[in-house]
């Protein structure tokens, strides 16, 4: 061997970067095209931008821990430039630029990588893909009606049966606020708030009173929208006594109450949807309503689908008022917990039937075999070598392949084949000829 | 307005990089769809890695031209880093890491995006797709017979009738140059000879005898058998008897009767496949067969799937000899010519269906429309705001819906609605209860 003179380089990644083998891959892949799909059943159309920007159009906003993270550099034509760490800011700069051609209602999505130099420590990764969809430059509240339609369909699309999406409406709070008199220091009360399940009521109190000046009358009423909780109904009309008298308060009661009227109508069963105060998500992004998802079998994961209305996407890019409405799926989030719920089948194969290539001299067969069973829109791989049967079905079995079909000289000369079930470790025997190989291998693999 | 003080940053592309409006995006989804669903249909499984890699290794192998197109740069923690700029030294890298959790043979697809700081004034755009499927790990005819196939079943799935796929073997030329006694001379034989459209046969043979060696003699039989043209039949006697004498020669005659024989067996029409002994992928990474692929009404923009076999992939990372062979489909090629062929419709939703939002009051009743069109599979999407009919049609006809469902409250209370083709303007009333709304849309859709 010529090992000796070759200086070779070790193969590995980057640390917080990952490769996706096939086993990962199969069900990412799944995941993104049954969002894709529910996504465009809703006219949500598909876009995409530059993995690379220019630098200030991603710093723009950006707070001091976003620049951290940013993976910027000089292009070789030496401009300075970052890849995206979310799609936001790309969805802004490409509404801002296009808005007037795309024209308003607006319904996009974007599913695409970003890139964050994250501390990995926490078990974070500096490659994610995100999965956004929004509806652009209406403030109609059927945008948001769809946005809860949109995160129904799409768990249900995904096979789940126990989920909750929790609604929220940012108009609640700030009605109390306006009520309190504390309107003017909602970012001191909000940042207060979004430590309540870290910190308990009691600091969160001590900390409005220091950061906000509140009293502890004041603070309590906080505090006690917060915490409601019981049957939407009974929440509402709680929320209702303690916000009364606030235009703001009361418009969030009634838009909440519309939102839950219609998503009943559409479909969407009572027990799937949840009034829950407490939610928050950030703290002044968001202006109206706000969803949160969680699975039921699994609530300590966080939620798995997030959003919200905005008022001003792009305010950044253009004198434009640009509202919106939308969310996001937390694609890696929500594959960690079927994987930790055991909803994903290990496979290493997108294609369910396997043909063993047993005689050499039969190649032709088992290729026009393939082909048939491929005509009726069934994935099969052929084993490209004429192996021991022994050794081939070994590699289907440890890809994952549902079926295997085997034919020597005899069967094929009387034109059969032998279906092996792979997991089921049953066999028949079906004519070549006819309906009766794809009718068993439908029967098998559906 | 408060326009005044807030200073805006330009919304813009970097140059060579671009935005998918959907109107691009949406036949390009459908594209890699349709590339997906074809790879598994042959168990090819897919894969991902990172987008960013450790500098060595994208630069292991790398020409000085390779080498100034990258984006590099140090991340921020220090190490020299680069955007990957194709996806074989990737595929090369996750094989030599992974190939023994893998096992062989092992197909894969991988469909992802790459950066080069390409020259931009040759139309070359910095950020593009790129769409691979390989079997790794195998010498068998069998996975260079499948890679002709999934070419073939790729292109009548994306809808053409007419393409021809080209098929070569580097064995042939090899043969003959072992015959010619000019074997070690092969790299500056080949150099001369892939200028063979630029400078014409005579220039080439100069160059043959100037940095080869090749008497006149030699060069005459090398660019004999790069001219041969006529049917497979014909042209593979007459390369035979040039290598006759050669064992390699020989055997690359047989293997190219071989493949035309499988492929025809597994149901490829002998007339979409032409032997092409003047095509040859660069220099010295293939060394068997060799695909490219021509659609027949525009064989100008020149190959849209090409590839071919290799026989050592992974020698940079690793001394396993992994053998393999592949294509790559031209997504932005292929894009362009379909534009020019006019095969792409104009349409900047996902959705057929749009419904018109008439009677503010009867939101409820639009939205079960909705949501019965979706059920069954069809697109659907509700237009937010109760403005004027006009309105939303021109709307509808923008984005390119293909009917719009209307209904009032007088076909609301009678339990119709009204059915516009938007592109025959033809109306009809159906029942909103039963079948008929469906099958009515059906119809029109598909």
């Amino acid at each position: 061997m010529s090992d000796v003179k070759i200086q070779r380089i070790e193969p590995r990644t980057l640390k917080g970067f990952r490769d996706y083998l096939p086993e990962a891959m199969i069900p990412r892949e799944r995941l993104i095209e049954t969002a894709k799909r529910v996504y465009r059943s809703y006219g949500f159309t598909p876009i995409d931008t530059p993995a690379l920007e220019y630098l200030e159009i991603l710093t723009g906003k950006g707070s001091d821990e976003t620049d951290k993270q940013l993976y910027k550099f000089q292009d070789p034509g030496d401009r300075w430039v970052g890849m995206r760490f979310d799609l936001t800011v790309p969805l802004a700069r490409f509404a801002a630029q296009h808005i007037n051609e795309l024209g308003t209602p607006w319904k996009r999505y974007h599913i695409a990588t970003v890139w964050r130099g994250e501390n990995t420590q926490r078990g974070r990764f500096r490659e994610f893909m995100q999965c956004d969809f929004d509806t652009i430059g209406t403030l109609s509240p059927v945008a948001d009606v769809e946005t809860v339609l949109v995160i129904h369909d799409l768990f249900r699309a995904i096979g789940f049966d126990a989920f909750t999406i929790h609604l929220n409406n940012r108009l609640l709070l700030n009605g109390l606020l306006e009520k309190l008199d504390l309107a003017d220091r909602s970012v001191a009360v909000l940042r207060a708030l979004d430590k309540l399940g870290k910190i308990g009521p009691e600091k969160v109190a001590a900390e409005m009173a220091e950061t906000a000046g509140a009293t502890a009358a004041q603070a309590g009423d906080v505090l006690k929208l917060a915490g409601l909780e019981g049957s939407n109904d009974a929440v509402l009309s709680q929320v209702d006594s303690l916000v009364k008298g606030s235009p703001k308060g009361e418009e969030g009661v009634q838009k909440l109450r519309d939102l839950l009227a219609a998503a009943g109508a559409a479909g969407v069963p009572e027990a799937r949807l949840k009034l829950d105060v407490s939610i928050a998500r950030g703290l002044d992004y968001y202006t109206g309503t706000i969803y949160e998802t969680f699975l039921d079998a699994l609530p300590t994961i966080g939620s798995v689908c997030s959003g919200g209305r905005y008022d001003n996407l792009a305010g950044l890019f253009t004198s434009q008022q640009l509202p919106g409405v939308g969310a996001s799926l937390g694609l890696d989030r929500l594959l960690d917990a079927m994987q930790a719920l055991n909803l994903i089948e290990k496979v290493s194969t997108p294609a369910p039937v396997f043909v063993v290539y047993f005689v050499e001299s039969r190649l032709h067969d088992y290729l026009k075999l393939a082909a048939q069973v491929r005509a009726a829109g069934i994935g099969c791989e052929v084993y490209p070598e004429a192996k021991k049967i022994g050794k081939q079905l070994q590699y289907a079995d440890k890809r994952g392949f549902r079926v295997a079909l085997i034919a020597g000289d005899d069967e094929l000369s009387a034109g059969n084949v032998q279906v092996k079930d792979l997991k089921a470790g049953t066999s028949t025997t079906v004519p070549l000829a006819g309906d009766g190989l794809v009718a068993e291998l439908r029967r098998i693999v559906t």
